[in-house]
């Protein structure tokens, strides 16, 4: 059996998976509600990232009180410095989730996102819900091989990032400068969750080898 | 006189206020080279980024160096956490700073401000500049009274925002959309330059008084 102090960092990974749960439901809801201008499914996002929030800060609450009485070394330590950064991108993700359905809600009962940009948009969506589901089995498992892979993943958000400015930026293009303000900071938003998932799983490479990733990489 | 454990919190913050001075030049430079259309100025924020990374790196190795070996408590710990927290935040503002160096590159010798937006952009610049010269006097005197005040000082990078989006969306825009997207992420990048600057003087509010500060307010 496990003790009580080995309990509570086991708790820790437990909240920061159901982060990724959390804010992987956003990004799903935001981009479902940008597409199909849902104001209802956009207000749940923009009114429940208070839950992402809410189980952050009592990460952050049992991280300062675990260092306070425990004074944990060595792997215990590293867990505990990088919850606390795994938290806060974790966190800023749900913001980037909200800032999506927050576009939705603006421009409803129209949708912010043109006919030609539907389909990079719903499959940026679905990148960035691959990536925070990986992230989260990542933390779940302390997969270090599947962590590492992350960085390719992320590569095809890249790519559609840049097809979306093609799109934006082609002679066809019709819709003004409203819509590509939009489309330009909506991509912006799921650019950085996916970065944010990524930099996720480097921790959990830290974590599992005491290397960062790029050491583990150089050496190989 | 001090002891070389105090000695090396010392310097930490040294550390984190010498990355206040690097990422407040690139702001700065960053700025001037988006609007003179300075490749040249531009090339060196965009190398010079190097040092802001290698000086968290150093700050990150001190911190995990003085968990292991000094198991610090009470205010000492919320100095390594906290130190590690601001860098983190550091090390994002010179990156977009690097961001809005590398539109000043991508479109040269053209500069990616129509001149109706060049007033904004230069007075963003210069609240960003002024943002991170208080956050980085904030670290080094640990005045929580003028970390608080910085949310205020946001508020003006946030009107600036508005502003630029106002000018953006007027029928006399007659810019076309390229310009456009390049004005929408520049000001995006400077917006969460501000932001950032902004959690590190929270931070400060904390490491000083174990407080959040919106605990503080709520309080007073």
């Amino acid at each position: 059996m496990r003790d009580a102090y080995h309990e509570e960092l086991d708790a820790l990974t437990d909240k920061l998976v159901e982060m990724t749960r959390l804010v992987r439901s956003a990004i799903s809801r935001a981009t479902t509600a940008l597409l199909d201008a849902d104001l209802h499914l956009a207000e749940t996002v923009i009114s429940q990232d208070e839950e992402v929030d809410r189980l952050f800060a009592e990460i952050e609450t049992s991280i300062f009180d675990l260092m306070a009485r425990q004074q944990p070394v060595a792997v215990d330590l590293r867990m505990i410095i990088t919850a606390l950064r795994m938290g806060t991108d974790l966190e800023r993700m749900g913001d980037l989730a909200q800032h999506v359905a927050k576009v939705a809600r603006l421009r409803h009962p129209d949708s912010a996102v043109p006919p030609e940009l539907r389909a990079t948009i719903l499959e940026m969506g679905q990148i960035a819900e691959r990536l925070v589901t990986k992230t989260g089995g990542c933390i779940a498992t302390r997969n270090v091989e599947s962590a590492l892979e992350l960085e390719q993943d992320d590569d095809a958000m890249d790519r559609l990032h840049r097809r979306l400015f093609k799109i934006l930026l082609d002679s066809g293009w019709k819709h003004g400068v409203e819509p590509a303000i939009d489309v330009t900071l909506i991509g912006r938003y799921y650019e950085r969750y996916a970065d944010h998932a990524v930099r996720v799983a480097r921790d959990v490479v830290y974590l599992v080898t005491g290397s960062r990733p790029h050491e583990l990489v150089a050496d190989a």
